[in-house]
């Protein structure tokens, strides 16, 4: 089954290149991917330690949770990852951390402004912070419900052009076209929080910049008129 | 002596992922550990460089103080450390730092709300801040004093859940189950302080989320109920 | 053609120390640097990871951008390093990052302001934040404007003696001898960005320092006087 | 003249350390070391880098700065340290660095109070800031002057329970009975005055800490009945 082998190893290398990018303290993140073609989805396994990850301890399951693969317990938060990949079909990997600076702006229940052409190169606006949970939504299935907050904030904006989310009171969750991408997301997200976090302790009344300095950057980056990069 | 022999070599190995983990500066912390059944207790010497640290520099002592191996000197907070093993019967070993994050809130005189779930993941409520030092206290026998200070902070919370402290204007002191959990809960403490404060700057009336939040959290990874990580 | 191969060794280099400085994250920075006599300009390929830059990937042009050598895409900012190079007739070389500290003032549209000596030693005066572009900046030749602004920011000022700005909502632009010497420029406004940071938020009206002890620091290290490191 | 060369190590191996702690940017920094008796000062040279550093490369001059031997034009900050060996007649050692903390407190011309115990166990008492310069101070001989300044601000002050002080606008002076000592107290300062910056930023009244518990900590690390460490 070599194609369930090479999403097991993308999805081992996002976790991997997860821990080296710094985000993760202790077990606090996981990554995964989807292979739409076969509706198979692999995540990292609960509460393993990084350093010991290897290729065998990812768990594989169909969209709905049923385990096809692996003998460990799948992270706690796959629940939300499967209701973002259902709900989001062009998506090919999903990301979790508790990343202290979007941590922090989740705490704070605020999202995090277009401040600066930074921001504007890689989301296509303002990165969202859910709303509160209701008490029956944490007392049900509540990383299903996680999972249903997400996709209710995007119901008006487009998952694809801002490819991550704070969930309030908790942490951020990024994806993209690959698991590996989802992990770059929340890279860069954890830059533009910090930037945003000094900017707003600079000058306390922080604009966020104007449609067309958003629209020129972004789509410097993005689209068929990018001109960003090597082709 | 293989326990003993046991029980020092893990006091070393705390207090050496306790160096490791950044949250040590010069010489300023120490761990210990203690065998309930022998009531032996065993901490690092004072003022040792962490460097040079060896498992037969280790202190060995009764819950009284009285020194039954070792030729250095304990740490100069270790009477702080007896009254906690004497207080808090489920513990089995204790840490303090100076550590950045948790220092400041100490020197602040604040404890640590509980601003989001990462921190109710590990700690069931808001991390304490002491009351103030009476003169008669510090001109006393201080070190036990300063323990007395923390069983009363808890005389309505419950030191398990809630495995750490702030001494108001010094720092934090953490325990555990054994010498490298408490070593553990200091450094989940500096993570979730540095959070805290992060999201105070950015919210200035930031609210601790509610209880039922709390539990969730707590009880996804604590008790029979717990569904976090491998069995 | 030795020359040619110096000079995009060079900038090689520079872009090298740039990537070690820490002030880049992922592939946003560059650095380049002409020859004056030959009218050609070295610069760092887009979007290119700084590890695997080789020297035969640096892009050589003359000052209106005409490509002369190489296989790959410009920075996306090389309009904006034409301008200054046709503008500011005694620099050798210049330095584009998205460095953490100076963005943030960039976001904040602030200036950086003569906190202390340490400026003082290095920018004669305030680093300026330039004016915001017109929506027909934007819309038109952007990278080219992003040049003309700062040329327009500095025409009452001398960008030999204050070798850098922040370009507002965007982040720091710097020029030196040399790419090297840019890089270090861009090095040097990162820490001052810092401390000015630090400054501003321990005491809220802090106020730049004189002219006379100005001036004595930046003649301790410039100019004829110079009394700074050796001969 | 082995008492020379003994002392030439020493400096370089000072200034050594005060690299490798993280307290110096390029070449801003720099460690000095007296021999009472010979009445010789050692000190660094001006403006080379650390990593080329060299025990040959050492300036050895008498007390008024007359040069017996080195070939290399010693620190610019020469003058002040002279000053201070000839006033404070116990230390052995002074350093200087423009360290971010310290300097930080500097650029706002505050000093930084005593708002812990991790403070009270090294300094008694706050730090001081100097005053400004007028500008004959500045104009005239600056880096003697800046020593006076610094005199001055201990004429009520005992600079062996002190050792430290923020040159106003500028950074952080240390001192030490040897140059190595000297450079443990810059990093001491430099964490309580990270400590000091979060504290205030957290409580915006901050309170220094009692005389009796201030004396509490100074005590239990200097002085006849010291009970830290080893004997």
């Amino acid at each position: 089954m070599p194609i369930l082998y090479t999403l097991k190893n993308e999805v081992l290398e996002a976790n991997k290149s997860l821990e080296r990018s710094g985000l993760v303290s202790f077990t606090w993140g996981n990554a995964s991917g989807i292979d739409r073609n076969e509706g198979i989805v692999v995540i990292k396994p609960s509460g393993v330690p990084y350093s010991e990850l290897k290729v065998e301890h990812m768990v594989v399951m169909d969209l709905d949770g049923n385990i096809i693969d692996g003998e460990l317990r799948p992270s706690s938060d796959t629940a939300t990852h499967l209701v973002l990949y259902k709900n989001f079909p062009d998506i090919g990997g999903v990301c979790h951390t508790h990343s202290l600076w979007a941590t922090s702006f989740a705490q704070a229940k605020m999202g995090i402004p277009v401040l600066g052409t930074t921001h504007a190169d890689h989301f296509r606006g303002e990165i969202p912070c859910s709303r509160p949970y209701t008490d029956e939504e944490i007392q049900g299935e509540y990383e299903k419900n996680t999972g249903e907050i997400i996709v209710e904030t995007f119901k008006a904006g487009n998952p694809n052009q801002i490819p991550g989310i704070l969930v309030a009171a908790h942490g951020p969750f990024t994806w993209g076209k690959s698991a590996e991408e989802a992990v770059t997301n929340a890279r860069v997200m954890e830059f533009v929080a910090e930037a945003a976090y000094r900017t707003s302790l600079l000058n306390q009344d922080p604009r966020a910049i104007n449609q067309v300095l958003r629209d020129k950057h972004y789509f410097r980056k993005h689209g068929d008129n990018a001109y960003y990069g090597q082709d």
